[in-house]
């Protein structure tokens, strides 16, 4: 069982990581999505272009948001949409996924859209599922969010133009991030001018990881200068010791996005955060809601990333299937 | 922030409150509603009305029937449905609702019909959404159950006409009922010949409410000569403390409403109750189940109300976009 | 109020259980739900066939493989649906779900797919439902699963054909198992040649239940020259006692279907399983994966299987309406 994202046309057909994904698909995806843009009070694009497939969106880890966007992108391509939020107790959980996955799968579900707090399940489940199948990771513990990484680059793009002339500055909790993860994989995929990652020491990433980023303790440095400033999560959950949590009033006082620490950053600087936002912990509401903030451009565009990733992969499902449109 | 049920071309776009409603909106809205009824038998309407635009359900309370209610009504006008089902600890939970809406906004929902047990959450939200979407009010605390006061005027206006030449009787645990509340309201604007309340005095509610009604504790006199007699579910979960909650037996002894019993009504009353009935507490079955009992047409006209309503604000969102149909 | 699972024009209206049921409705089923299956690769078969009406998944009992099968079976016949997952305490329960139903009937759903844990609520609410309401069992304690008997029979028949000529050996806990009994009344109504039950003493049924079976305590004797071996789910969640439920490990020693073990079963013996399994309890991987499982196709047969019932009760729908197509 072979596990290539891409398939013998060249198309697209899993999305379970950035890692190796070339530029050319990125540029695709994003220039597909951009389609799926419409201006300030017009309303959304629809298709009937998933019309007769199947959409599950297997989440093994709750999320309103991330569901809620793949939810509606495929609704509004006319796919039937199936949602499954899953429990399950550790014990062979591998196998009790692959069981569930070859059930769906024999009720001709064509793409799995699939979101797990454990490393490796959504490539496991790619590894496995029949040939016209398509596997989306929508969030892997703190290793991968493709769709998110996307659409970070997409929104970078949208504002600032060639990523490669930018300094981009993420601040916070990196070590446990996948969006920081994914952020950088699209980033160095496309060419970035500088990448700047700011935190505590104890939330940076290991040296080997983040090839070509610059590091940095001090917000005021790692932001000085920057183009874009993206904040993240503290993803409270995944430390592995609730001591090792900073406090949220100390953290603020010394990562915390603000107006006045933002004046280091470019005059026209755009400010990020992949949300839920812990308002007054890693951002101030007058920045967050403030001319700078792109927070709720990123939701959009996420939305049309999922659109189009979703209309580049049915293709791959009807072609396996020997349809014509 | 300006907050408006009412849009400056004097149609609907928020339904969070009748207070203030005026009565060619309710009467708008009960005519609408009527066309969504079809004889026994026949099948329910369809529209193609909704098409394209995107309804969030998002109830923060749990509720089987009104969230059927409105996820129905929504798809038979063929509007995408999203359900979120939000638990929500209580620090910051203004703020992240805040967060929740504005990330939906931004993909492109139209229209939220929200639940809350809070009080004020429905009109924060209307409060703050962009230009063209619209928030209705699912259900708000002890508050303001808006569609539910219409389906109620609805029923009693289908049954017995004109309101301002009848006495409408309402029984039970007034005190902590929404219910109540916007029955009041829809009465209050359409104009009641008598309202009474009728309960024992710690469920009856403050002097300043119900401009206008009668009140008593005895049943007897609380429905005599009645048109129509409502008996209200007692909402054991917003009582303060639990040793107010009324023993169920003596309760039903002394307010329950049995075929005996409304024998002091007039002769052709109606009996009325929103449902999920305690049987045998708020009501016997034997009356539930009788003639007299217009329970089940309170749902189906529940259903027409809300496909009314969606109809109505819809057209604020399609104005708005600048949308032609 | 009647009980019918067939009505006055002889066409199906419910399917509460498969007791009783005429050969020539069970072979109207799975003929019809031949023709809901296409070659591997090909898209799944869609139909208008169910536009327009409403269907609820009422689920007392949780379960995501058949919500998930009912679910996508309505939205490619265009059905609308509604997804219920209740939890119900037990006091009033009957009479909660009653008002539960005539509630969602009130809003015009047409069919119910009805789940739970306790015996006789399908049959309960079919007696009460309005004249043009369908009612479908989803699984019934111990008791019914009539849609699981079906696609059984319609699997072992697409590979071994009339099954009056074979012998059919059921492995495992058949005393907590409604998938056995289900089976044993399909097989029973089309005629079978031989059914053998075969389990510990403890785990197989009281005696007056599945009548002409034959039984054994040894699996290489329950299984020698079958056509067809079924393994069941160990019920844990069924056992009156815990400590009455079987090792794991003992279990397989002596019950768990193995390569070697099939040995003694014919050449070309098909090997079952209604899932979910407990690899290396009930069954090993390398049979459930083998050759002779038919373990995937039973999951296809089995939305085919629910296509074909809501297509036949759906006529019935639409006549006791007075509509013509």
């Amino acid at each position: 069982m072979s596990f290539e994202q891409i398939n013998s046309f060249g198309n697209l057909r899993h999305l379970i990581t950035l890692e190796g994904l070339h530029k050319s698909h990125v540029e695709l995806i994003i220039e597909r999505a951009r389609r799926y843009l419409t201006a300030v009070g017009e309303p959304p694009p629809r298709a009937d272009t998933l019309r007769g497939q199947t959409v599950a969106n297997l989440f093994f880890e709750a999320s309103t948001r991330t569901r809620a966007s793949f939810e509606i992108a495929a609704k509004r391509l006319s796919a039937d949409v199936l949602n499954l939020d899953v429990n399950m107790s550790s014990r062979a959980k591998g196998e009790s996924i692959i069981d569930t996955i070859f059930t769906l799968e024999a009720m001709q579900v064509d793409i799995f859209v699939v979101r797990d707090a454990g490393p490796g399940i959504p490539e496991m489940i790619a590894r496995q599922v029949a040939p016209h199948v398509c596997v989306l990771n929508a969030g892997e513990s703190d290793i991968s969010h493709p769709t998110q990484g996307l659409l970070d680059l997409m929104t970078i793009m949208l504002h600032k133009g060639d990523p490669g002339k930018l300094t981009v500055a993420i601040v916070g909790d990196i070590r446990h991030s996948r969006v920081a993860r994914s952020a950088h994989r699209a980033l160095s995929t496309c060419g970035v001018g500088e990448l700047r990652l700011t935190g505590p020491a104890e939330l940076l990433p290991d040296d080997h990881e983040f090839a070509g980023a610059v590091r940095a303790t001090d917000l005021a440095e790692g932001i000085a200068g920057a183009d874009v400033v993206m904040a993240l999560r503290l993803q409270k959950e995944r430390f592995v010791q609730l001591s090792e949590i900073p406090d949220p009033q100390e953290y603020f006082r010394r990562y915390g996005l603000t107006e006045d620490r933002l004046g280091v950053a470019k005059a026209d600087a755009i400010v990020m955060h992949p949300g839920p936002m812990n308002r007054g912990v890693e951002i101030e509401s007058a920045v967050a809601d403030g001319p700078r903030s792109v927070i709720r451009e990123q939701v959009t565009n996420g939305l049309a990333i999922r659109m189009a990733v979703l209309e580049l992969v049915h293709v791959h499902v009807r072609r396996a299937r020997g349809e014509r449109r």
